[in-house]
């Protein structure tokens, strides 16, 4: 098949444009605000222009923050997949308040069912939880590549999806404290959980 | 001294009948989002008029939120000084999905130094923090009444600040997943994560 020509290739074009804009000026941000026209300024273009090509203020947030997320999967790993694709992104996210701000901002907004990113984080932490659930299971059960025995069975299913539910909790919530006192090290504070929590489980597991 | 007269005390009234009002729309909203409009037709007032007793929308949302917080406190015991209370508060909160996303949003937008909450929040955090921290010392360091003995000393303060930002962590972004899927019993979730960092904090400083 050729490439997409006409106005909808300008149009997809554009939308790249806008989105790579967005992403370069919340990256930059810091703990100021970025307004759409911050974005519109980026690319030459109007407020109303921009919002154009996504609808509204809150559908743009949701595709800057779903690009963010892309962006992220091709320099780490796949989040949703590999909980250490995970931790090495919520490392490099302590170089960008801004991108973390974001995140904040539309996943609070996003619990509203009409959000345009409603959809798009109920499928997200589904998704996450439950390969973070399975992550453990396995991971659990073997320490130091041991196989399930009779003393050390896997863990329930019932307390990894506890362990999957904590571990994004954790990770989502920490954010919140460290846009406040940056001076917090939220990579190495969830990867100390996570063993703690890996830990526990094995413990109750060998009673 | 006397009650406050005149024009202040008008004033006062004025703003704890908003924010009354703003209360109940909140806990009524489930997942609907809460308009300004709202808030000033359950007061008979213009939207104008409610937000000129705060200054704006941002500074309205911010002053709902510290009372939700002072009703919490009258209702279940202060959060901040006692982590019983925390775990009260965070069950209860399930009834009101309405009044949690009001707490998501703020805290988010809060980020911001210039957001009417900033100051508000960054106390807020520091305090739970810092009385999460002292108890996990004390309960850590004597899990069933003991007291810290040379095999058992109390927990060192590095590892009482991570258990206290990982609870506090956990406990704020339980909330988005909750607000997603509801069948989400965040106390239990708290509470079980509460009882295993403990156990390993003990585990630890008994090696």
């Amino acid at each position: 098949m050729s490439a997409a020509r006409g106005p909808y290739a300008k149009t997809s074009a554009k939308r790249k444009q806008i989105l790579d804009a967005a992403l370069a000026a919340y990256a930059e941000a810091g703990s100021r605000k970025v307004s759409v026209r911050d974005i519109a300024s980026r690319v030459g273009m109007t407020d109303a222009g921009v919002l154009h090509h996504f609808g509204n203020r809150e559908a743009l947030l949701a595709a800057v923050l779903e690009a963010r997320e892309a962006a992220a999967r091709d320099a780490f790993g796949d989040a949703r997949l590999d909980p250490e694709a995970g931790l090495r992104i919520v490392a490099a996210n302590a170089s960008t308040p801004g991108l973390v701000k974001l995140f904040v901002d539309v996943a609070a907004a996003a619990a509203e069912p009409e959000h345009p990113a409603h959809d798009w984080f109920t499928e997200r932490y589904a998704t996450i939880r439950s390969s973070l659930a399975e992550w453990v299971t396995v991971d659990a059960a073997r320490p130091e590549g041991r196989k399930p025995t009779a003393d050390r069975p896997a863990p329930s299913r019932v307390d990894a999806d506890w362990v999957a539910r904590i571990l994004l909790a954790a990770t989502d919530g920490l954010q919140l404290q460290w846009l406040l006192e940056p001076g917090i090290d939220m990579a190495a504070d969830i990867a100390a959980l996570r063993d703690v929590l890996v830990a526990g489980l094995v413990a109750r597991q060998g009673k």
